[in-house]
């Protein structure tokens, strides 16, 4: 009685055709940190829970993934090992770890996959990708690196664009103006956090709305909540007006301007880049620069890429202070919204030409033609089996390869070659080549140019 | 008091340098699997442990990690999942699910991170890169993809030589052809597997030793012993000369050579490629031609390539015979025998450029020029910081990055840029170039060819 084969739930497996569009999207995003000289890394799967469960317990930890071998089971021991939750925390003990073999600001990539012991539901996984970029000072860095992370991300999105995405929009804020917006509101700092948590919702929820959950929190009144939503409504040449002096707005509004500027004068387009003081980022970990980004088609499906600067990366893990900023691409949320796009998957196969064993006589020629293709670096299958023809042809279809290439007796009698061209996107069928065999290498290469 | 920051045991994390190595090795392996149109897949790190673990139980199933997360745990439930410890049993599941969708004969490829729970030692790792290729058939499969995975083979490691690991040679045998020649030997059947086991052991053991240990097996007697390996040194071309006249024999024989012969047609030279009768891999799993794979070098680090052809890929899941044939590379291995060797991580930076900045007043200029060297695909880094020249220039030479590009007044005055070569092999400095703003990205790209 065989078992019934399946994946976990909350996995997201992918035929070939899909795999294929998806290492694409992954080749580019790494093409698209390298081209800004970012540094790869890669970590291990797991981590020893004592380093990597160091906080106080929060959300995450309860959707952290145990690992335990076949023996530690056994004996009912705790387990020493837990599966990554984010790449972050590796990150953090990475730095740490390597510190003096590394050179500062760190600028890292990293694309893995992380894990996460979710309840199950439409949408959330547990095991996807992160696509990671932070750059690392050593007791400063300089704010430079957050209009640069603004470039890398439009480069990188300018060029996923072509896979379904459309156009997006990179919203940035800084979370220090917003804390001395609150100030000078009237909100007390110790309620800042809470309030930022309902100014997250702005996108999501009704403005009335959310003034009500912020006049709701005990310690803030109906009036300074009008007050931040007022502010936060303001262009950012207009913030003048509120007449606000701390050192929180001050410091805060010159960071904003500047990254900004900058990153205009890296070529970030005015038009894919908006200041938007409502985005939050509900973390307190941030403490300067956040980012969101979202699809102008689709803005409700939230973030596809966020982020922003703190303070210090690995206070855990190290005296040595380390201040950064990163911002991480939800890959898999965003294949899951492109895979059933129409065209996402239309390279069916990572060949690009067949040859066909058309007349088993003729094999050896076959097989020469094969290795002349691969060694001028075309990806080039070989049909082995002596089937009909047209079965072979119907494999060709089925595995969308573009170009097949036949010898038959006639052909091979001229001293030809035939190449059969994939019917066009409307079904309709393109006429067979006959060339001869010397001119075969230049046709393939222009056919697929 | 902060955690001390470290890697679990067994795992094998890499600096950037070696980091950038090691995935040009993965790329050139990958590129290397799809000249020859395999198709990638990708399985989840971990399966359902019902599906993972349908096998009888043997030592591979005593190094399995189990996955919980921390809801399971706490209710003391068995773990519904495991880390994959192989690519081939998730292959194989994967091939039964999604069977109506795929075209076969299937050819895939997966590279991808394994799990076991091993004891830690030397050389041993808990986590491990596999490179798997597997074409499987439905019903019947072609002996011409036999030969093939040899061409795949030789072409990945004619690249991969670069990297340090210099020449190597792939033996090929035929489990069908010694099965033959044991019972030729008058070794009953039920005692193949044992004397096949001993056999293995030829490459690392004594001739002497090895016959002492086949004599020892109960059922097999010393005369038979010096038959089976007095048979095993033949070549191919002599092997007639024993007589033998078994199903098994003729055919295996037969395998062998088409198999050998495809392989030379398919532009393997005959120097790379070794018919050796003692290679038998232990497991019974492999039906008819086996593979190992050597470095010339360093034959005594055993095999670096390994795999076979088997009857049935996924008989647990499915009742549709599915035969194939496949080769898996353990890139982890070669890796950690490459990470000492000399230039292995040569090229310290993904970073081509770096553009300095050396006067704050043209700060400008030098970001317009990193944009233009980045529109032309080339990876640029920037150096944000208003540092001293010289330690900008301590940072250069630290990340290893072939040429930075600097503004300084004079140079600014005459609209001209200045680029500094990195220093060569034996150290010595190259001068550096001060030209026209105009002529920067030729000479960039020249110098970068």
């Amino acid at each position: 009685m065989p078992v019934q084969p399946r994946t976990a739930p909350g996995t997201l497996e992918l035929l070939p055709p899909q795999q294929i569009a998806f290492q694409k999207m992954l080749d580019t995003i790494r093409r698209g940190f390298e081209r800004f000289g970012f540094l790869p890394i890669e970590t291990p799967a797991f981590e020893l829970t004592d380093v990597l469960l160091t906080k106080s317990g929060g959300e995450t930890e309860k959707q952290v993934y145990f690992v335990q071998s076949t023996g530690a089971l056994e004996q009912g021991k705790a387990p020493e090992l837990a599966l990554r939750f984010d790449l972050t925390v590796p990150l953090a003990r990475y730095v740490a770890q390597h510190e003096s073999k590394l050179a500062f600001p760190f600028r890292r990539y990293q694309i893995q996959r992380v894990y996460r012991g979710e309840r199950a539901q439409k949408g959330r996984y547990r095991e996807f990708y992160q696509c990671d970029i932070d750059v690392i000072g050593k007791d400063t860095l300089s704010l430079a690196f957050d209009a640069e992370l603004l470039a890398v991300i439009h480069g990188v999105f300018g060029e996923l664009a072509a896979f379904g995405l459309g156009a997006t929009t990179i919203k940035v804020n800084n979370r220090r103006l917003l804390r001395g917006l609150l100030a000078g509101s009237g909100v007390a700092a110790a309620h800042h956090g809470a309030v930022l948590h309902e100014v997250d919702r702005l996108g999501k929820m009704d403005r009335a709305e959310v003034a009500a959950r912020i006049a709701a929190i005990p310690g803030v009144d109906a009036e300074a909540a009008e007050r931040v939503l007022a502010a936060l409504a303001l262009p950012l040449d207009r913030l003048g007006e509120l007449g606000l002096a701390s050192d929180d707005f001050t410091r805060g509004l010159a960071e904003l301007r500047e990254v900004h500027a900058t990153a205009l004068a890296l070529g970030v387009p005015a038009d894919r880049l908006a200041v938007d003081l409502s985005i939050a980022r509900g973390l307190d970990y941030y403490t300067g620069t956040v980012y969101e980004t979202f699809l102008d088609a689709q803005p409700g499906l939230g973030s596809i890429c966020s982020g922003g600067r703190y303070d210090d990366l690995a206070g855990l893990y190290t005296k040595n202070k380390l201040p950064g900023v990163g911002i991480s691409i939800g890959v898999t949320r965003l294949l899951s919204h492109l895979m059933d796009a129409p065209g996402f998957a239309a390279t069916g196969s990572t060949a690009e030409v067949i040859v066909l064993n058309a007349d088993a006589r003729y094999q050896a020629d076959a097989l020469a033609i094969a290795r002349d293709l691969r060694a001028a670096g075309i990806a080039t299958e070989t049909y082995w089996d002596a089937h009909e023809v047209k079965k072979q042809l119907k494999y060709v279809d089925q595995a969308r390869i573009p170009l097949a290439i036949l010898i038959g007796e006639r052909d091979h009698a001229a001293g030809n070659v035939r190449i059969r061209q994939r019917a066009g996107e409307g079904g309709e069928r393109r006429p067979d080549l006959e060339l001869p065999r010397g001119e075969l290498l230049a046709t393939v290469q222009r056919l697929l140019a």
